[in-house]
């Protein structure tokens, strides 16, 4: 758990210096599937404060194992998300900017380029709009049933990452380092189409053939970007 | 004093450090409910040299009561808004950029999501043009009474911050350090506006039911966000 | 002439500083009314190994006075402008973002609010393209007798700076501190103003009455911005 | 050799220090034209981490000569401009935003202004789609087929870098540090566009003697600008 712990406040970290976080407006988490444990950012801790042990220790109904401090209000969501989708590492959500402009737009953000199809392999999709009973009943745990339903079929690892309507992106990855580096990326690759669908509204999407290329240079099983 | 004199001193100093503000153009100011004094910065004196001698103390009708310089020249729109809420500790002016160019606009600028209702309930509304006797005649404390005018029955709490026509944004908070966090929330809000519009322009204003739910969450009597 | 190498190198420096320059796109230049000597910043030579003995000292007809390299490319408009104009005491020019943007739209920058009309009185205009013949002869002293032509007969401290259509943004003002500090002030404008059309294409210029009212609140004889 | 290693390593550095890269997403080259030897950054190496001697050297024909990784995803592409160009020194790749954003909205970035022209003359093309034969069969080899397919019969360091439809910009110079600078221009200069552009949509490209005026001003045989 210590390893885990360490990992979390690092990738929690690691927000404010990408730019993906204003004051606490995001959080990180990651699950230990041999123990059945996930590690969660507290609520609204300044990030400048934080330290390894403000982190929260929970299992995967919800029930806190060890820490001092609430965990994350959006703790439910990710609960809901590493249920559904074992192979999932890690969790991050914000508010980064370009990011939730698409999501208030509430418009996937489109596959423009190879900057996109590197990481994501499709659009990234954004949510329908919760209904009302939705967000007065169990609002948090509605959100990872929205983005689950969103994803359907697909490999979330194929796509690692939604916008939720009205509200902001989530990514994850294999691990917490994994799942803002996916954020990252995210946050860039909708500003870019901001850009470009400003400079071109009728820009085409890519090229089915070269967003494979791209998404299986770096994830396909002879990946060749990288060393081995 | 000291202590306030202090708060105000680092408010001050906050303003460049999260962008709001190209040299001299904001000032922060808080008032002592008890004694009926307020702190605020003194006119046209550059961030980086200021100390906390230079914050200048006043009664709430303007008369000087401590401090060596000139205060701000938007003193008496401070003034005003002191006078008319009891609820504020605190009040900060920039001239941050996009919530300059909302102004400029002369638009409110729309609640479109959860970042926006986590904080403003409701859309933060633009001013109406001050006349040519309001403004060549007490211009600053006709600011404040035009924001005034603005906010009508609502909780200046709920709304925490204004946009006066073709000038910049007002913003306030219980105490000095409240009213800068909510100075960048709203210049943030207003960049997040305007990439949002530009990329839908026929983008729909938040769900009510999500825009209550965030606001509460934060600020309701059964907030859940944050540490008790 | 040491002070004023001083101050020229300083505000030189403080280009970069402030965002306004990439590489060694940009100059400042000062001038000792007395003696009738400019000092300008050498052409092409990188900011960060710049010292004070790199500036090049010239009369006003621009034949150098001291100096071991040859002055900044745009000397002759320089030239131009402190021969036409007594009041200058400093000249700035730079391809900053947002104001180069608006001289290759061809296009003022409108008065849209206070910020701008704290230090510009009226709209900051584009000049005209300058013809063929203009351009394959002395093309730097035309560009100076283009912005002269476009200020007509206004006073260019209460306009203190151009855009070149196809070009960029040159300022001016009393000193090369202040030059320079309205050079930043026309590119914050530039992107305010930007960001404004895109937020409401029908926005109207400020109100004349307030226009005036906050330009001779810093500059008027009656000025009551700042410190006696 | 280790010199050159040298320069290609520095000039990666300032990929990351200009702005131009997210984690890994660039590469600079460079070659020796005496021994037919080119130095690349290896694939996939974050920049923070990198070395010297984590640089790769190949012969002409993609051989390795000396280094322990595989080289840059884009070596093929690399090659084969310096193949067809025998003026090019240094070469870069990014996912520079602006840049990218033009690309993916598939138009060339359109010359507008003196910042332009004063390093490209004429506008920034972009390349064609690659069909699905060029993309599944030797892919990189093939973009570096379209950029010079693109620039046809012009002299490539008169236009010092090409965008790559749906991908992002190829910069080149005499060498590795020429080409970082040319890529950093691309960009500034995609960015000033995209304002421009947005501003004003029915904006006219730049005279052609103007643009003419400026290449030749820095880089004609008459030039005047920096230092003999």
């Amino acid at each position: 758990m210590i390893t885990l712990k360490q990992q979390v406040f690092e990738a929690n970290k690691d927000l404010p210096r990408y730019g993906l976080v204003t004051f606490t407006w995001g959080n990180v988490s990651a699950i230990d599937r041999h123990q059945g444990l996930v590690v969660i950012k507290p609520s609204g801790v300044a990030y400048d404060a934080m330290t390894v042990d403000d982190m929260v220790v929970l299992d995967t109904e919800g029930n806190i194992v060890d820490g001092k401090w609430r965990p994350s209000s959006d703790t439910a969501t990710h609960l809901e998300l590493y249920r559904r989708y074992p192979s999932l590492g890690g969790i991050v959500h914000t508010h980064s900017t370009h990011a939730t402009a698409w999501a208030q737009a509430g418009l996937s953000i489109p596959a423009l380029g190879t900057t996109h199809a590197d990481y994501f392999l499709g659009n990234i999709p954004c949510t329908r709009a919760l209904t009302q009973q939705e967000v007065e009943g169990e609002y948090e745990l509605n959100t990872g049933k929205v983005i689950i339903e969103t994803l359907a079929e697909q490999n979330p690892l194929h796509n690692p990452g939604v916008i939720v309507y009205q509200h902001g992106p989530f990514a994850w990855g294999k691990d917490a380092h994994d799942a803002v580096h996916n954020a990252v990326v995210l946050e860039e690759v909708a500003r870019i189409a901001w850009i470009a669908c400003g400079i071109n509204p009728g820009l085409r999407h890519i090229e089915p053939y070269l967003m494979k290329k791209h998404f299986m240079r770096k994830h396909g099983p002879d990946a060749c970007y990288g060393q081995k």
